[in-house]
């Protein structure tokens, strides 16, 4: 059985890219990562997917990014409610992390080569966050070609590696379709960038907002509880 | 003054890569990892460096890499000792910390954005380390490449990113003289993988064995002291 290593924050485009990954046939490791974001609660609910779905491994890496600062998840800079992100879609949000999917994208290529394994899926999509040049298929294709040149197996020719982006045109009511045929249980996932502590979304940030679009689009219910309507 | 990110390990060849880039005129922000190193005394060794050499920030990122696994440096794998690593410069050492250039190299890229800076010194040179797909020349403008298409202020045309490898056609003990010529107090660094509790070099491991033959070569005493002749 090919191995895959998945991206994994607990959010619905993530789990719906790892149930792509195991359908397309792939034993699933997924990495999830203890970055400093202050919604730490979708480690958790991470967990809960990996477990449900069955993945052959799941790990969790910490990494300081806070330290780093520039960002709404990782500093103490308000992270923004009730935003048209429709209007803002060609702004980067404060909410951004730098170089994020860089990052997260390296040490999977880690795992991968301890792993020997040469597929990477991601959950990005250009739609909803235009303004992000780390989502745009010519960055996959770049770090895909810098990673086959980084590896002793790729550089030998005993593998490729391929970055699996099976979201990337989709938006998110077509991601959630995807998902429910698979039978992805969005009950499990998390989106919200500011829940409570208890781990209630808060239902007004872009993620909450994005999510709730989505679903009212496919014409679902989201099956999570919203601490505002 | 222009702002650079300098990767900072503390030992010979990222402190010779920092005067460079001090040399040429950057106010170098000098980034260190904590990632799970059994030597990581080293960390506190580059902070001397950074200190004694008036770098305007030192930044120390804690990573755990050793949750990833294959590699002497973070497992429990024996660190090999008087190795001719001449002769098995084709082959990756057991102390190869899988896909780190890219890690590191990916985090410097995120410091960079936040500090608005385009310019990453790293101090990776072919020839000691052949072996090791991520320190030739190929990579590194993959690197570059894929690192302009990942941040914003790159892709709208506001500063390129440009990976600066200054002793990646140099020798140890070019490096060295180098170092020498530019003020560099090698007493303050470190270079042993498997150091004693207090911080000694085993002067037996590749790194120590490499080191020590650069300083031979370059005709010159090297000012830290071994456990082992």
């Amino acid at each position: 059985m090919k191995k895959a290593v998945v991206l994994l924050s607990g959010g619905v485009d993530s789990v719906t890219a790892m149930a792509i990954a195991m359908h397309e046939g792939y034993a699933v490791h997924a990495l999830s990562f203890n970055y400093g974001q202050r919604h730490s609660i979708e480690i958790e609910k991470a967990r809960r997917s990996a477990k449900a779905m069955g993945v052959a491994k799941h790990l969790v890496l910490t990494m300081d990014l806070a330290s780093i600062g520039g960002s709404a998840l990782t500093d103490s800079i308000p992270i923004p409610k009730n935003r048209d992100a429709a209007a803002g879609a060609h702004e980067i949000p404060v909410t951004y992390v730098p170089a994020r999917n860089t990052i997260f994208l390296s040490c999977a290529l880690a795992w991968a080569e301890v792993l020997h394994a040469y597929d990477i899926f991601i959950g990005v999509h250009a739609q909803d966050y235009s303004g992000y040049p780390d989502c745009r298929p010519e960055y996959l294709h770049a770090f895909e070609h810098m990673a086959n040149l980084a590896i002793k197996a790729a550089v030998e020719g005993r593998g490729k590696i391929r970055i699996h982006a099976p979201l990337l045109n989709l938006g998110k009511a077509d991601i959630i379709r995807r998902g429910i045929a698979l039978g992805v249980d969005y009950s499990l996932t998390h989106s919200c960038y500011d829940p409570s502590p208890d781990g209630e979304a808060c239902g007004r940030c872009d993620s909450c907002l994005f999510r709730r679009k989505g679903f009212l689009e496919a014409g679902l219910t989201d099956p999570i509880v919203y601490l505002s309507t």
